[in-house]
């Protein structure tokens, strides 16, 4: 077992900008030990008055987009304007030990050895709904820390789009240009909640297709119903190889900031997903009290099989795995 | 207090298609009576082998795009071409009671009257979750009482645009012709999700107008990320009082059952849909005992509120609720 710090010990390292401390500190709230848990929290309660004044935020795209190019060069430009970068990755299937982010190390090393940049690879052997609660509160952690450019990658499969875009403030969609088969790893939707999409690998005998790439999608998004926040999504294009492109996302990125601070969008949704926060721990937690039983996995299990072919209605299923619920559940909540 | 059946003697009558007691068995789903629970959940287990094969086809719109009259419109053809058609609503904020269906009889009057069509509105009083459920139920019993086309209906704002994409196999997204405004209440990621749009009101010195939308929708559409049904959302017109187009439409919500069924897709659809209700049933079953005690209703307010103004920690107040609940609860679980 690693060393433990009070929790004031680990503030006050943090807010004074302690990268080793920020790195304990994060591998304490990933910790599923229910001794670092209250150790956590209490440094959650001192460090909140502290966080928040960053700008978030996600990028996501299929597996061939470029995203850790994007970001490397991204992320680069952003350090050398004098900004704190730390890059966090939301990945529920990645298998990697706690210790090891030798992967992501390698992926993005000038980045990581930028003097402004941090980066961070995934909270490990999560369900997504773990990973995302750990990578909430890294960044946090990050923020206390001053890092006040927080970027958030997710792989792009599955659920973790929405789940990152209910932690950003500005959720960036990287594409190729060629429409078609590239979209497929896409999840429906996702184009639509999108706040910018960039156009990559826009060089070389590629540029005039993905500048007619970007007119399209331009145009499609004018069809799509309007954000709440006023903001009418731009489509960019650019070249990590080349840095090209890449200052006008920045800037982009940062006029949202400027309009949705100015007509006061930027902190109701940053309180409406702290509240969309609140409820998702509350159901994780209780379905973690739903699931834990052995049995229950069995009898589930069993369901599943009859109402997915249609021989057991789900309203008698339901019936059966609350009773069994009700008559077996344990005491507690485990993490 | 109205007069109940044993389930038998509803399944029996049902199988029929006797429609006064389709009626009578939608109000015993809907009713929060424990004894009826019992006998609707024994009810839907006789009939579970009867029900399914149907077309269930959501239909959603913003207020103004002519919802009722296409509905009314389109509806007559189908039941002018022997089908049996049951039109519901997924109406979370209706406030009509039990018994007053004044007001959708009066939208739908010519469809109502017609011998081969149901129109019955949304189950009020119930949270999304609720009517959700009651409409899924009702479905089902339409099914069983031999209906064979099934049109959902929902209000399209909020949620109820997701909840009916859950429960049907073809979701239509009725639209204006200029783009702009009107899309103000549509949900994004809604469009992404259609299987087809429909420019309404394509009558008099509108027709171009909506012919340029139509030719517009399918280019953007081009750009989406392909369903996993390998079917390719189609953009049409129609007018419901010069009744043109709607046989397009009826011929492409077939060609499309007609691509599922081949290709597999429309069974695995409604395999996963099905599990997907029991899991939302057991989610808002743990809900319910979470939220039935009143203190518990005080405690979260007052949490979500210094959650919401970044005063306390999310993990915190997930404890001091959780802590709350696992002290206080108490035994079963009331629908």
């Amino acid at each position: 077992m690693k060393r433990r710090f009070r929790p004031e010990e680990y503030a006050q390292k943090l807010l004074e900008g302690d990268i080793v401390m920020l790195s304990q500190a994060i591998t304490l709230v990933e910790s599923r030990l229910e001794s670092d848990r209250l150790i956590a929290e209490k440094l959650m309660e001192i460090i909140l008055p502290h966080v928040g004044k960053s700008i978030r935020v996600g990028i996501t795209g299929v597996p061939g987009v470029g995203k850790s190019t994007f970001i490397e060069s991204f992320g680069s430009l952003i350090a050398n304007q004098g900004h704190k970068l730390a890059v966090l990755t939301i990945d529920p299937s990645s298998q990697r030990s706690g210790g090891s982010i030798l992967g992501d190390k390698t992926r993005m090393e000038s980045l990581s050895n930028h003097p402004n940049a941090y980066v961070r690879p995934s909270a490990s052997g999560h369900s997504l709904g773990g990973v995302q609660e750990k990578t909430r509160e890294t960044m946090l952690l990050c923020e206390a820390a001053g890092f006040d450019v927080i970027l958030i990658e997710t792989v792009g499969v599955g659920q973790s789009e929405v789940a990152v875009e209910g932690m950003v403030d500005f959720f960036l969609l990287l594409m190729l240009s060629g429409a078609g088969d590239e979209l497929q790893g896409i999840k429906r939707g996702i184009m639509e909640i999108a706040d910018s999409l960039v156009i990559t690998k826009s060089d070389g005998d590629n540029i005039d297709r993905s500048k007619l790439a970007a007119r399209q999608y331009q145009n499609a998004l004018h069809l799509f119903p309007p954000s709440d926040s006023g903001w009418i999504p731009k489509v960019m294009t650019c070249s990590a190889v080349e840095n090209s492109g890449l200052d006008h996302i920045w800037n982009t990125i940062k006029e949202y900031e400027s309009l949705c601070k100015s007509n006061g969008y930027f902190g109701e949704k940053r309180a409406s997903q702290n509240l969309k926060w609140l409820k998702e721990n509350i159901q994780s937690k209780l379905n973690q009290m739903f699931y834990q039983d052995e049995g229950m996995a069995f009898l589930m299990k069993n369901i599943e099989r009859q109402v997915s072919n249609d021989v057991l209605p789900v309203n008698v299923g339901v019936r059966q795995l609350m009773e069994y619920f009700l008559n077996n559940r344990k005491e507690g909540v485990k993490d």
